[in-house]
């Protein structure tokens, strides 16, 4: 009744950001992501009759209040399924700085979802995976496959589910994550979503967003750089005049996001094959070539306000833990 | 045939941002802004037989390629008005950074209506004379008039106009216009209101102006701060929102833009009275009261990436100059 796994985070091309149902997590368009192989959480369950109420320890810290009671409901839909009414010890670890706009509640739930259903001694199929993860974090659904990801819209909760469209060994993109904060963003993503609908330029964004599903698949299926990241740059932007013009507006950015994204410029009018994109937060994923890794992490930690990278490359679906937390 | 005047530069509290006619600067929307005191520029035109060919010496420095030739097609336009086909000698020195999105070509072509209307011996009537500046730069059309302004979308060159809601003296509010750079922006304004129908936000940012027009107009003749600095944001993040987002994107923030809109919003948190709003560029301008001025102006020295500031009071109409620049 003990399970640990390990799930990467991921980022999109095209966002998810506004919801037709928010509290099943159901979006309005598909999104396509890339799952990362050095952004992880890593995640155990235990099921037990012993325990006499769930206890949720997140990044080494009881977890309380709004953070606590979205564990605790996950948890109640893995009973659900489970037929379960043993309360729970969940501990999570990650890599990478938590609620920073770094999707850590997409690999958070990744995680949970499978640990959670192998703790209950359920196999379901990833298909079923994906859909159950989605009900933790719409996200997260993107996060149990490996590889570039594209998450179909449905309409109902068994149809809105993720798959694999190319694993992760079809095109060695890297991702350089570029810290400017560890502090929790100010805006949650939840918020921001129930919020996007005021904003002036969501209507515009989702049907720009059914454009880019189609360009962002063809540049994954052809590995064309220049496509994907010039897209993935247009959906980082409008995700931001959404959030930044909604009630209550929201600015996530920060003064270094702002000379990230200036300089990812700058390179690119120099010839370098180099682009940008970013969730709701202040920290920026920056992707190149392998070969032109490793000069452009370098410079991008001496840009002020940045404070480290980590370079990704994309990952898998997630695994067993052989090693638990508790 | 020589006259000199110096005309005060604009901030808009709704703004003008894409045209339904590019080169007559017929916007798709009224505006209103309030015309600003220490903003300055100081024009001097003299027609003449006896000048070979059109010399513009803007700021010092003599204007070259598209500058220049928008300068030269504003002169022929004053020279059919007037019936006159001698060239001019055009000088202009302003007490701001321009071409940083201060909105120097309003006070630019302002001055330079009035003073080469002047120079050729023609009065027209104030409305007159706002659509002519009209048609050197768009913006212009507010800084003929005083005070707080609005400028009538109209349709054709003759009705779209500008005319003074209510004068500099009615609301001694103060406009800290914050300096984060002096040079020129990458993007000009002319090339901005081009690409803008092909943001995605541009429709939805343009039924919004209709709606905001209407609450800063209350929030005018009410004096009501909150009302004014609410609707100022919004229109600030709504245009940028659209220029970030449009083919080509601009993105005209620096670094130093985001702290300052990120340290105004933390001064509302703590109760002070205060707003920001820009135009296309990365410079700020802060409203406040003018108790709270002293203190703010210098707290925004103090931020990281911030040249000075300028403090303006609401300013009148354009006035005749006794001093000739040459």
């Amino acid at each position: 009744m003990k399970a640990t796994a390990l799930a990467g985070s991921n980022i999109a091309f095209v966002k998810y950001w506004g919801a037709l149902d928010p509290e099943a997590h159901l979006p309005l368009n598909n999104s396509i992501s890339l799952t990362l192989d050095q952004a992880n959480t890593l995640v155990t369950i235990e099921f037990s009759p012993h325990i006499g109420h769930d206890v949720v320890e997140l990044e080494g810290r009881m977890a309380e209040g709004r953070v606590r009671a979205r564990v605790v409901r996950f948890l109640d839909e893995l009973r659900r399924l489970g037929g379960s009414g043993d309360h729970a010890r969940v501990a999570s670890k990650s890599t990478f700085p938590v609620a920073t706009g770094l999707a850590s509640s997409a690999s958070l739930f990744a995680a949970m979802a499978v640990a959670g259903l192998a703790a209950l001694g359920l196999a379901p199929s990833e298909r079923e995976v994906t859909t159950i993860a989605r009900l933790g974090s719409g996200s997260a659904a993107r996060s149990v496959c490996g590889g570039w990801v594209e998450w179909v819209a449905g309409g109902r909760h068994e149809d809105s589910y993720a798959y694999t469209l190319r694993p992760a060994d079809w095109w060695p993109l890297r991702d350089i994550i570029v810290i400017v904060s560890e502090a929790p963003k100010e805006s949650p993503s939840l918020a921001g979503h129930a919020a996007a609908r005021s904003s002036p330029c969501f209507l515009g964004r989702l049907a720009r967003a059914h454009q880019h599903l189609a360009l962002v698949r063809t540049a994954v299926l052809t590995r064309d750089l220049e496509a994907l990241g010039t897209v993935g740059e247009e959906e980082a932007l409008l995700l931001h005049a959404v959030t930044m013009t909604a009630d209550p507006p929201a600015l996530y950015w920060l003064p270094a996001t702002v000379a990230v994204m200036r300089q990812v410029w700058q390179w690119r009018r120099e010839g370098l094959p180099v682009y940008f994109t970013l969730d709701a937060g202040a920290n920026v994923h920056v992707f190149t070539t392998p070969e032109h890794t490793p000069q452009i992490a370098t410079s991008l930690c001496a840009i002020e306000g940045v404070q480290r990278t980590l370079v990704c490359q994309p990952g898998g679906a997630p695994v067993p833990g052989d090693v638990h937390l508790f």
